[in-house]
């Protein structure tokens, strides 16, 4: 029985190697990289049933990202197969100080951006599916898309699916006001809010006129004033643009959950947010917040330490990292 | 003073290394690639001052189309740049017997796709121009595409400038039906025409009823019909998808002009044809139409043992070729 | 349902590129490869569910060869884990005329050949699979394992299971006289039997007295002999170290069943065996021997044409070289 | 028209891919690099039309620099070809500390080194130009190059061009003593001064016989000695291999210009003083000494976090970076 | 005559490219190392003859280790050569801040393991020799192993040649109990010993009960209870993943040599330790402790600065950083 | 005891990978190369004791050609090291047919081209060795190299040593008739005379005005007017830039030896007529010319299936393939 179903787009990922520029290099490295497959990913990673869907295009290109998924364990057999249509691309520009890591996207277009309300059948795919994850990107893409997140979100909560929802604001794909008048409709449907301070437009910007800086005085409000069952606050802070510090809190109705941070010599710092967010919803998965809390910082801190956006961490070493700390040796 | 002139749509080429298929590649080589650029490059290459005219968006990857057009010698400087918009991208998968090299497109929507009419002034462009070379892809990329080709060929007249014409017909764009169908009123502003038997359409389908199979005869009979100046045919078998024998002729009103065959280890095939083209208009521009074919098949002999569309022989090698023959070691 | 399950054992590969020796390479290219999980991914990239079975040990190396069976879709859900266990190796050079590819086994004392009858629970495996797919080289690899294929066979049997067997024979594993004498007892337990000429010891060295060159002979007394309900001969001849001339032919009770040859640029030759079993056993499973054995070939021309044991052509790609045939570029 | 014509030796670069040690590599990337090209490369990057003069070698090796140069949209029609020469080489090993970069030239008997006094028709070349840019390394590499650089500021100021002069001491190529000996004469020719602090002997030394240390009071007083219009002072402090931190100032007559410091993970610091230089011309061209040493500083951090010496920053990368600093990532 | 003879295995090193993990990576970088050659390679790189005897499968990667020895002027002439066995091979994953850098070994019978005392003559090999190095991981492969390398210490002593011995504990081999057990008896054959502080066990665990923080103090202990004529404390700590801070010191029987600490940014940590023995002895072999201390810790922060176990700085870099510090780029 | 000696450059090599054209790559493959080099290594190969003596930089290129050199075995503790001079380099494009593999060189001025007669103890390097081999290329290097090398054939055969020498005309450094008049007084000093047909000019044109295209007519009478104890004539005949058919014959006094011909995938022909040098002195030395003649050829097909001049095959495949003939699978 699957635990957890995410839907939303996987884009193929293309970035120079050895911190070339775009303009200078002979050839890229591919890999494929999308926030809900990385949260798919990321929990099959850490012990638990993932599925993931999307809408593809039946080319090399979109096979490779089914590949991919599978691969991480995934199960893809609810991805729908586009013909005759195009994959959505980004490029990746590592950074080094003062130079920030760039991300040029071309997706406009994409199979994906063309799925419609009705594409599928919701209430077969999330039949004693536990959890639900979509996010604050997806809506961005395309009128037919956020309508059919919005299907997919209802249908969650009509099959006793509790629902995430990872702001994750993107300033190319719209602005802050835009992105708070088509999101806040959507939050009634949602029970696991996740959001980023300060990297993202402050929470209380999107969703609220609240005000103030403590995220967990932020998350408390937004909680109380949604309802959700749960908020996620992910931490991070730029050191230079190979090194980060970083952790998350949580709060429930009733609690505060907090966590260490770590010091990150970041590799890659791509899909850190989405391993933290998969780390998370492994503990809400198996029940407990402040393991979730602390798998999701350790796996984030761990997973940007290799190149891609997908997460490679196994448990065992997440666990490692928890209880015994990290950096030294091991043979 | 600029001899020659091309104009149309320049794409990112992305091949996997190694013969390795895209669903297996962890990486893939970047270079750029179009018909026109093509033929730029390999006129500046053989000697002449070449520019090229596109429409490419201000982003890194536009950048490197137009650094490349540069790194080969040829002017970019009436290039029209496009903010926000995607550049074309295509994909190659080498081949080896019994599996055909195979090129994935993912043009839609570029740049060039949005070119207008209107949007270059072309008698400045062309003022003093002696050749302006285009294609049939072009016309089949969008409706204002054709329009902005159309324009360019009338304006080339109108600047007394000669006008090449490839066929370059492909099935991945348009029916044979609907290319006769566009191409022919084109023809009238046509002076060099040049296909490709066999593996395209015979240029009796695409232009005429005209029968027969005999290159030199049917080259004839559409020079007439058309009164251009110059038709050359470039004729390319495939021994296995790593060898290839290639030869070409051209007509004028009174004279058909032949040439040896070339067996080619085919390293990359890309760009095989533009080479040819390159040679033979550079022969053209020199005023001897025996000099353009015996270059046009040395060029593209030579330009097929290196990977990329683009022509790197120089035009040393290419009369060492023709005078001395290929193959021995030199040291 | 799973319509296929494979046994045996994967291993890593490690390839040094540009056809350098091994002595002289700074790098390898790594990839997985073994007969069963080969023949298990052909069918799935053929369009059927195939499930393999293997044991690994739970380190990167061991998880690697699973996520690449996923990635193929193949489901490795009774995969055995063993702690503190080693993967099997093999090292490959590519050759070139006259120097033959080279294979260096390092697989002693791998998780696989620390299999023990028992482990697996094949009754539940084998529930309401249709074919199970074994060969040759694995009781080769230790008593153990030679054991617990048995009891496989026999569940498979016991299960309605049809099992197919590829004769496979290494020199580096056995002698034939300890291959017939080892896997002749075996035969009772197997319903389609596959092996190759001339690469393989004569059939009829392995398994029986019977005399004669010609293979649908040869196969034909075989299948009588031993009561097989189909026997698959591949055929191959290699012209150099990278050309190789292949087909094959499968006989059932009462009809033989043949199919042009195909010439082949072998990137790898590696795994084109069981790129032919795995086309042959999808016609099977489709009840149409003649499918199998044009799939097997078609399959296995295309496998060969890029790198690793592992088989990425497309059904698209095989019927599109079985209907239209090979190697003209597309575009 | 031509805003800035730099002159001097440009060579190719070879240097071992990820820290390895040029006797242990089996590769080397390959670029090329030269001070003046550099600042070419720069000044055109930023935005206005440079050129570049030199002797290359007509071989692949040459015709590559130019390529590189063309690349960049450096003219290089004024380029001298030399049949049968060498071009110059450097091996660049990168650093980790407390192991610093390191350079070995192999640049002896370059064609460049040959080139003659009257080979260049420098009123040519320079009708026009507003600025014209050498440095300190030519002169020390042959005596017909040290003549050939002084004809040619002399055809400079002739015709009506600023001269830019780097010092660039290279302690590789002679003693502060020669180099002090050989460069006083030349400073009668020259407008704006550009030098290195603490990283080449103190200007005092080069130059006279001033004292201090305090940067701007030096330049003030060798802007003072020696008549010049502008004096640049490059200020790079290492703080480990890998990092540094870097700033700049200038003077002119009567003012004192400066500018924030930055701290750069260098990925590469080669090329970052000629990026200082290229970016201080630039605001030189247009007028404004303080957008020069903004643009100089900028550019030159963002330089050093790629490889090579070449420029690839982009002027909007720049201003991005001097108004709304750097380092978060953007998407 | 040779200097120094060093016993004891060496491995196969695979490692993936760029912080990529063993799962993700396509490929493998292919080096050579073991603690006994690595201290044999160094030494021969300071300038002195050194011998290394192990046991190798002939085959091309047992080749490919006799190789690497020799490109280091390393003397393989009395290596055993066994037919049909197995290299031992490590895997290495990079690692960065919080995940360290991990190490897989699979090195269960190897050649190297299943030496046999009386296998190698000592008497021939160590005639003339002066220094005689092995070390604590060899003794725990294999009881005959160990034995072999009991028998070889003996004959040292014999030969009139110091032994030279680094604890080296690794716990992924044996427990400190068996590790102290084991290495106990072998204490009175040594006259050098080596340990790390604090990445290993407390030399006081290993070798008896002794008790104190102070690494001199320490060492003074250890010497005088077994009547060292040497001791040698490394220490090295971690800054993160990728720098760390390192000295060392000796003591002998009157008197203690200590040095400055270098910080490194570690490019490959692996190795260092073996390079700072070799630095060691060097001065060991040049009668001068305090000289052996200073190579030894310039010589291990060099070779930490680039990829692979083996030591590739020169003695004139070593010297350089020891006399003029370091990391000023040089050209 | 050494068995052969051999004197001549070696240059740094460096190509483009993947048939890339020089000035269109980004890296460069890095070995070594040099005809008598390639045939020390070649004979240490087969199983001889192999010096080489040579005069190289002492910067890491000159180590690495050193290291080379000992990693194949080859005792190079005769080099001449000297301090500030420049290696050889070569720059080699591989072909595919019609364009031929090119080699540019850069060699002028190197540490060897400035060797001076006296600089070398030839009767100590010579002592007890049986063989000395050198070649024509080594006296077209300069006047004090021509003085040098001999000196060393006199001292050659002063010391009981038989004189190899490959004739191994090169275009590129001398006339045919400058070649003559320089080589013919060395002849006397020769005992083994080695020369290719038809790539070299005829030995004829070389050595006298003898007649005739038989390679063994021509052998013999060139033996018999020297007085050679033997002469060996290669043959290589190019089928395409990529496939070669190759054979030799020697005679001696009153014998002819003749072989098979091997038709050989050339992935790198270079290196292949010093490989079969290399394997008919092996002969040579063990005393039997037709062994010498089949291991030639032999190794020379094997060494040119695989990257760089130097020659990897070991004795045990070229038995294998002389015995038992090459190409099919071994696994």
């Amino acid at each position: 029985m699957t635990d957890i179903v995410t839907f939303g787009e996987t884009m193929i990922r293309l970035s120079p190697p050895d911190h070339l520029r775009l303009e200078q290099t002979a050839s890229l490295n591919l890999s494929a990289g999308g926030a809900e497959l990385n949260v798919a990913a990321g929990v099959a990673r850490l012990g638990h049933k993932a599925a993931y869907v999307s809408r593809l295009p039946s080319n090399p290109l979109g096979r490779l990202i089914a590949n991919k998924a599978r691969e991480f364990g995934v199960d893809v057999s609810h991805m729908l197969w586009a013909d005759g249509e195009r994959v959505g691309l980004y490029f990746v520009e590592y950074g080094a100080e003062p130079r920030p890591i760039r991300v040029y996207y071309d997706r406009k277009d994409s199979a994906f951006a063309h799925i419609q309300p009705g594409m599928i059948d919701w209430a077969e795919v999330l039949r004693g599916v536990r959890l639900f994850h979509v996010g604050g990107i997806t809506p961005a893409l395309s009128a037919s898309v956020f309508e059919s997140q919005k299907e997919a979100m209802i249908a969650a909560h009509r099959a006793g699916c509790d629902v995430s929802y990872d702001v994750n604001y993107r300033a190319a794909l719209w602005t802050v006001e835009e992105a708070r008048k088509a999101q806040l409709p959507l939050m009634e449907h949602v029970d696991i809010l996740i959001t980023s301070l300060p990297d993202q437009p402050n929470i209380t910007e999107l969703l609220s006129g609240l005000e103030g800086d403590d995220p967990a005085a932020v998350a408390q409000q937004v909680a109380d004033k949604f309802g959700f069952k749960a908020v996620l606050v992910t931490m991070r802070r730029s050191l230079s643009a190979q090194r980060a510090s970083l952790t998350s809190l949580a709060i429930t109705k009733n609690q505060i959950y907090t966590d260490r941070s770590y010091e990150v010599e970041t590799i890659d710092p791509l899909g850190g947010g989405d391993a933290c967010v998969a780390g998370f919803l492994t503990g809400y998965l198996e029940g407990d917040i402040q393991v979730g809390v602390r798998l999701g910082n350790a796996f984030s801190a761990l997973q940007q330490t290799a190149p891609t956006d997908l997460p490679w961490p196994t448990r065992d070493e997440v666990e490692a990292l928890i209880f015994e700390g990290g950096s030294s040796m091991r043979r």
